[in-house]
């Protein structure tokens, strides 16, 4: 098995990226191949130790930067670490690519150079969310900006195969993002998804408001990626706001740092919940290609996460799986 | 000073609603109309003692029920105590009205009862969020399921005023919920929704994204209902997650009992955050009368707090002045 890892994808690449990708292929024995220009990777990787045969790097002279507009990135640098890397995952002999890099430009890349899977119109992120009953699958956090119905129920079905194999639930439920679990409740758009669920999803168990999203009441969560990127970063931003309201706290009573340390696991838990990275990476479905995509602040633990679950994704055959329930 | 209170509204109606409302009385010098079956709130106040001229009651024989279909119920309940609050409002003699009741319901009623101020499209749900740097009003939290870019520039110009009048904050300023800082980010609606902010709105600074909501970045937020209604249930679900863990842990380790309990300042600050009751309830911004709306699970602090809120904007001549700016 054989990874591409964008080299150069995240706030802190490429020392990051590489040192998460060094640990992964000595805890998990998959073999790296690091897309990004071949002298600043080499000059990188000589601070390390690793079998040279589990190392390949993929030379890729352009960088996408973390804000460049997306599609036009992709348009203008097209040697860069992100489509170079999806051209070999594309040509054969690699298994997954990740990136940690802009978003936006690996969806537009994967899609152009990967295509999409026959009976899906449009790629979605998934986000892998703790609750308090184990992991689910949220889908789409913020690729699809445009989400028709159909997008929605493409979207449930891709999504009970990744919880199936990936987070391994068997029959997974299925719930829609909305403001009521009435089914008349929300937009024309919810409205359509849910009468079109409702019809042709077996898995489908309704709507879910918004503050059951962590309780676990469905396994796969559809909604469009505006309101999944809401869902998404709200929650990234309370928990920090709760954690700098601990330390303003701690700052007037210096009691309370011991019990900050006393509840730091449950707090630290309660985080993970919001940050993605911590799980590793979420996957882009939909392309026909297994492709995850790394928060931008990615610590090197957070990409060895994302190789971890690359190797999930390949071992379980995930995209042959998706393929054939489409 | 009267205010007209739904004596039926909310999960815990009347008990919790007359409990806030005699409390609010003593503490607040405000006369209390009590809306709903005269027989059941004479009965439930006996239990209190109070100035009998300071307490009116409002005989509305029908109650909606929090999950009744908005619509149908309000067309179909014609002397419910939200309906025939909202008469009474209109008719004069009394300021504003507040209900813990079904939401959809009572933006329902408002509308057509007090009809629309002139220039306002469609009402808007604002609700009062705490952030690092104070208090701010994010707007719509779920009225309206059908926003137009012009709406949101409605409910800027809205926002605005109650920023200023009811926090208490000089020069507020706008930011648009959004997936992305960037203009091109977001779907059709948002973009669009941001290029006439950027032309219409002086206090307009971009867009926000969805984990600065908490941060202070912006006095009034503004978005679509949907989105808001998910930003704030997601914030809600989160903290009571968070409160599940805590628990759980306690119970793994009694130590963290001592931790919890140092802590829970902070953390109760931190789940005020995600729930409106604590303020004092959201107001209906965009309705011909000054309407708010309480959380259906309102204590009796909740629904006292919701009376102070009222006097506040009757004080500061709220509805006048937002009919001034539009």
């Amino acid at each position: 098995m054989k990874i591409v890892v964008d080299a150069m994808g995240g706030d802190y690449a490429p020392e990051n990226v590489i040192a998460g990708s060094i640990d992964a292929l000595k805890e998990f024995q998959v073999a790296i191949a690091l897309a990004g220009p071949q002298d600043h990777l080499a000059a990188e990787l000589k601070k390390y130790s690793y079998p040279p045969h589990m190392v390949e790097v993929i030379h890729a002279p352009e960088v996408v930067a973390m804000h460049d507009p997306a599609v036009s990135a992709i348009r203008q640098k097209r040697n860069s670490s992100i489509t170079v890397g999806l051209e070999f995952l594309k040509k054969g002999g690699y298994d997954a690519f990740i990136s940690a890099g802009n978003t936006g430009a690996v969806v537009a890349a994967s899609t152009i150079v990967l295509g999409m899977i026959p009976g899906v119109d449009r790629p979605g992120i998934g986000c892998v969310i703790p609750s308090l009953k184990g992991f689910n699958l949220m889908i789409d956090m913020g690729a699809n900006m445009a989400a028709k119905p159909e997008h929605l129920l493409q979207y449930a079905k891709m999504a009970k195969v990744y919880v199936q194999e990936v987070i391994g639930r068997a029959n997974p439920k299925v719930g829609l993002l909305n403001i009521g679990e009435e089914e008349c409740k929300g937009t024309d758009f919810v409205k359509e998804a849910h009468k079109l669920l409702e019809e042709k999803e077996p898995a489908f168990i309704g709507n879910l408001e918004a503050n059951e999203i962590y309780m676990g009441k469905a396994d796969c969560i559809v909604c469009d990626g505006y309101a999944g990127n809401v869902a998404l970063k709200v929650s990234e931003g309370l928990m920090e706001a709760v954690a700098i309201l601990m330390k303003r706290e701690i700052s007037k009573n210096p009691v309370a740092i011991f019990a900050a340390l006393l509840l730091k696991t449950t707090l630290s838990d309660a985080r993970k919940a919001a940050d993605y990275s911590e799980y590793g990476g979420a996957p882009l479905l939909g392309v026909n290609g297994l492709v995850i995509i790394g928060h931008g602040r990615s610590s090197p633990k957070a990409i060895k996460n994302a190789i971890r679950v690359a190797k999930r994704e390949v071992e379980h055959n995930v995209l042959a799986k998706i393929k054939g329930v489409l």
